[in-house]
């Protein structure tokens, strides 16, 4: 299919608060050349990642932003289609950097090849994935939930806040969720299992928390900020601790906010409740992906760790869909099916 | 002296934002009689500290609020001027919670005995009492400084302050002290030692820090907060540690700030950098008080360790001087002489 072009989605406009449609623009390319030493990847799967609406603004976040007119960053799974390079053959499936786009070329640096019958690639986007590992290195190396504890997340029908839950279980530990409406709440409670799921539409949220959490709350996992994290701080519990791995609400920049400045209340919770706050990235933990790997693996093989995912058809939607997952509009982890 | 009478401050109105002289109240009562197993306690040097404004408030901080009419909390030095507690005799000089007052019972509970020959007894309050001990377990066990790195502590002229930089000199890191006035900052400078000190009141502030700070900042110990944080918050280095004993410059309310909510820029400073920002208090860490008192005692005795001390007489002027010391008018450790 495209045969003999390219596509691409590149960054036309860095965005105002929400991005709009007109900040992406859709590219057709030549399909590159492998030189010696390099492979021609055709990506199946793109992935789409709350994290990349930071590299959209013109300041480091991690990394550099994107570039004005830049291919948008993100992980894919791929198929190796011409390979110039010893270590890999054609029809390798790998997980690469391929960024927002229907072909790349690779040197190899930083692709993991895949074994599709170990598990479906595209877990490796998710469960098995970098928001797996987040769950996983965030929960057990920062969180380091125990027995009788409760733990909170929120997106919690999501790729991250779904495996929180789950592990947080496996740790003998309350898990309460949070996510966007009934269904989602449904699917927290009964699929995944969690003790308790919270609707923060409800009018009545911040009550609705409390109650689901009579004993306070231990572990907060931070993915999402704004709202939630003020109905989380008052039912911290002494000595909880809160792995910031993202925070989904403050992306699109802050809003007009009510006038308050709600930073002297967050810093009196960590004095006086002696919190941890720490931020995080998956990679920092390296050390430690080859267990999460194994762990997660056997969990998702014997059907006692579920995952859900949201799969769009066709790198021409990957903006919409964008979009719409830093709205809470996916459900389940959201990935672009770019070549079937 | 004040023979047959004893006199206390007691909390005589919430203070609604600074406290007033009118907050406080000095009391006349009757010297107490001690029964069996009791001590009588005359004051002799009463500690004043910022926690101490947390407590006046009619909400939980790390214990209960000072009730109304209650006598304002607080640690001293003491002698024993009567026992009937086999464990105590006339003379004995000892460390107690007595409150803001002459004359206190003590059944010996939490009572621990200073030897005037090691040290002067009101360290006990200061560079070996509970300030040195909260910047000695903040610093070393969740600060973590590294030779080569860089520390920042606010306050510096202060009790908790001053050690801060010293222990991190000893542990072979830069040391950079902010203070309010060029006398504290010759003091932290020139008597301290430490690498760089910096005026707060100087109108280039910010730029003046980060100047001192050519390599950022990989501990920022927090004892203060407000704009001095929103200064260091862009010099933080990633993994940095921002170990939080104290917030003095909310203590008595934020005031209605500019209309920005400063809480969402905190967060991504935290999410993107990793920081880790923990609450604390000295006692979390009562295993490593032992060792405390060997180190910095051992350090004071050789001339190494160097503090002030800031000696007001009377109790009668402790709410004065206590008003003082939260708009940082005192110089070194704010100590009452009660009794001579």
């Amino acid at each position: 299919m495209n045969e003999g072009k390219a596509r691409q989605v590149v960054l036309a406009a860095r965005p105002q608060g929400k991005p709009k449609l007109t900040d992406f623009r859709l590219e057709e390319t030549e399909v590159p050349t492998p030189s010696s030493g390099q492979v021609l990847l055709l990506v199946r799967y793109l992935s789409l990642d709350p994290y990349m609406r930071l590299m959209m603004d013109d300041r480091e976040s991690y990394t550099k932003p994107v570039l004005l007119d830049g291919v948008m960053p993100g992980e894919a799974v791929a198929t190796v289609i011409v390979s110039k390079h010893s270590g890999y053959v054609e029809g390798d499936i790998v997980l690469a950097r391929t960024g927002w786009r229907t072909h790349a070329l690779s040197d190899g640096a930083g692709l993991r090849k895949l074994d599709s019958g170990k598990a479906p690639v595209t877990t490796a986007l998710g469960v098995l994935g970098m928001p797996g590992f987040t769950a996983y290195s965030g929960l057990r190396l920062i969180g380091k939930p125990q027995p009788g504890e409760t733990v909170v997340v929120a997106a919690a029908s999501g790729p991250v806040g779904s495996l929180v839950g789950q592990l947080a279980k496996m740790a003998g530990s309350r898990a309460v969720g949070i996510a966007g409406g009934p269904e989602k709440c449904a699917f927290v409670k009964n699929e995944l299992r969690f003790d308790a799921a919270i609707d923060h539409r409800s009018a009545d949220f911040p009550a609705r928390l409390a109650a689901a959490c009579p004993n306070g709350i231990d572990v907060y996992f931070e993915n999402v900020g704004g709202d939630i994290w003020q109905a989380v701080l008052p039912l911290l519990n002494p000595f909880a601790r809160v792995p910031v791995c993202g925070l989904i609400a403050h992306y699109n920049g802050a809003g007009p906010g009510n006038g308050a400045d709600r930073l002297p209340e967050t810093m009196r919770h960590i004095l006086t409740k002696r919190l941890t706050l720490r931020g995080f990235i998956n990679y920092d933990f390296a050390e430690h992906h080859a267990e999460f790997l194994r762990e997660v693996g056997a969990g998702i093989a014997e059907g006692c760790i579920r995952y859900r995912e949201d799969i769009v058809d066709g790198l021409e939607k990957a903006p919409e869909a964008f979009i719409g997952m830093l709205e809470g509009r996916n459900f389940g982890k959201l990935i672009v099916r770019v070549n079937a």
